[in-house]
């Protein structure tokens, strides 16, 4: 059974269930409002079917509703920020605006972030600073789910990266992409259908190549970006490794495979290094290196250029990273969040436990 | 015939080359020191082979070998630099330079260049903020050669990325990666030898797949990193596209289809929308996040922990980004760098043309 539900409503119902595990009421519509972009962008993995994930955190101890975030080191375009072990849907969007209010000073502003946890999808965080004309980067790592070329251990999380660009009459180009050839939540759609993944997207515990999507389950690993050597995979390996040093290795958060779990039943890993999970942000004014209508006109000239672009036959034009989501975000807005089967359960499951009407 | 020239020799003799079409003695070795540090990172394709090129350019009127080159907008942590047409291995590291002062005043520096040409290895300019105990940053646009996903036309250039960040004991961490699943001189290479490419490297001017490596020439394109759509190419292209809108949207330089090709005899696009290719630059002091020991350990077991991850059985080790690079560079300080067939012939050429000794 699907269920088509109205957005503010699924947010009112995820902001009271954020509130009944200890938010307060501005954290708990922080935390909602960040969580929730990924059902509307279309994004149905990272969305409101991890609140249940997000509130046994919150019960194993392992995510502090009331974190006290703040800046521990700064210099005028940089800084590092405490979450306090707070949500990272909380964490993040403070982070986001110390780069914001930096980048407004001195013309771009950095921030690494420890102590976190995980923060919902990079573009929401990303797309801050698009609403102040500048461009917004966010990235963050995540625990161990990928092997590194020839590697036969997993060491990287899925670590996203996102960039997103505001243009003038066209919409901002948003590029939000994990470091994998595959996400997590395409494999976990394959597993449900009963169906194989193509090559190239996973290997078994001892690294061999193989179609099975159970195959995390038992030792396997997501492949980078590029899925084999020969088709560069030490390429998104490097991205990867990029986006864990630059959120956990700047900041003193964990990294490598030391990278708090976010299912809480899974065991913390030993000999942590740092600090929770890190995040990093970016924001760059437009106007720090040109007039911003100028840019905003080139923008539009790039972006017009590729949407015009020959396309394969039997594909119907070339997409602007973002095009997908932005074309979801207007059709959910009006028609609601599809939800159904066991996120649907577990939905109605929090809401009889905390004593909150579902929608 | 194969010979191994000591690296000293042949940079003495490129200086004298670079001197001969006009750049002043101290542009000459700064432009040869660039070059050559791609043919002493095994890079060969960008090294001294190109040489011819960058001659050819200043022979027709599209590289000023006397720039001037300047800044024209800045904040305190941000600049664009106006390159008046030299070459890119004389304006890139003006404006890494640039880059890592502000870095000194207010923690990071961000510098997008307009109206340069062809830099090198985006490796050689990134490394500069190493040796000032920052993290480098450094990527450039080039003419189209690699279409988007979906797209039967190319686009974007190979548009590389290079990140490197500084350790304590390690060596430093240096990816340095074009944007494609192969880059072109890996084709260059196979057309040689007369061998077929891999699937998933390029298609033809239909946007087949295809393994002919002669199918540029006939309008066919390289394939962004991921290679088709199942995994990731627009992973590949959004980066690649990033690549194109830091260096030349944000700095007023030619993007997309506009770039000026690096081959002399090719036509330039027409509609050109700025000037010049473009580049982008960064620098993050370390202890504008964290103090740079504390970084510097944390790198040093991140380093560790991936170079004694189990292997996959068949490889040996894992490899941090820029071992191999590293360990060519050592080898070839000491025993030269290897010259062979066309190039040999091509460097003979030069030195009979302006009346200078090859070594």
């Amino acid at each position: 059974m699907e269920r088509l539900i109205p957005y503010e409503q699924l947010l009112n119902f995820t902001r009271e269930i954020f509130q009944k595990i200890g938010c307060s009421p501005q954290d708990a519509l922080t935390a909602s409002t960040a969580l929730l972009s990924a059902d509307l962008r279309g994004i149905d993995s990272h969305g409101v079917a991890r609140l249940i994930g997000y509130v046994r955190l919150q019960e194993a101890g392992r995510a502090n509703p009331r974190p006290v975030i703040r800046i521990i080191h700064e210099t005028p375009s940089t800084a590092v920020v405490d979450g306090d072990g707070g949500l990272g849907l909380v964490v993040a969007p403070f982070a986001m605006q110390v780069a914001i209010e930096k980048a407004r000073q001195v013309g771009t502003g950095w921030v690494s972030v420890q102590h976190s946890n995980h923060f919902g999808i990079a573009g929401y965080h990303a797309l801050k600073a698009v609403e102040n004309d500048m461009i917004g980067i966010a990235m963050t790592n995540a625990s161990a789910l990928v092997a590194p070329t020839f590697s036969a251990e997993r060491l990287l999380g899925t670590n996203p990266i996102c960039v997103a660009v505001p243009a003038g009459t066209e919409p901002p180009f948003v590029a939000d992409l994990a470091t994998t050839t595959a996400a997590n939540g395409k494999l976990e759609i394959l597993q449900r259908k009963g169906q194989q993944a193509p090559e190239g997207w996973i290997q078994d515990k001892k690294g061999n190549s193989t179609t099975d999507p159970h195959a995390l389950k038992t030792g396997g690993a997501l492949l980078p970006l590029g899925g084999d050597r020969e088709h560069g995979s030490h390429k998104g390996y490097a991205l990867g490794a990029i986006v864990d040093i630059f959120s956990a290795v700047l900041s003193g958060a964990n990294y490598g495979p030391w990278v708090p779990p976010f299912p809480a039943y899974v065991p913390m890993p030993t000999g942590m290094p740092g600090k929770g999970i890190g995040h990093f942000f970016g924001a760059m004014r437009l106007d720090a290196f040109r007039p911003a209508d100028e840019f905003k006109q080139d923008m539009d000239k790039w972006i017009g250029r590729f949407r015009s672009a020959t396309p394969v036959a039997g594909h119907e034009k070339v997409l602007i990273p973002g095009d997908p989501e932005r074309e979801m975000e207007f059709i959910r807005r009006q028609s609601g969040i599809p939800l159904f089967g066991v996120v649907l359960e577990e939905l109605k499951g929090l809401a009889e436990k905390f004593g909150v009407e579902f929608p």
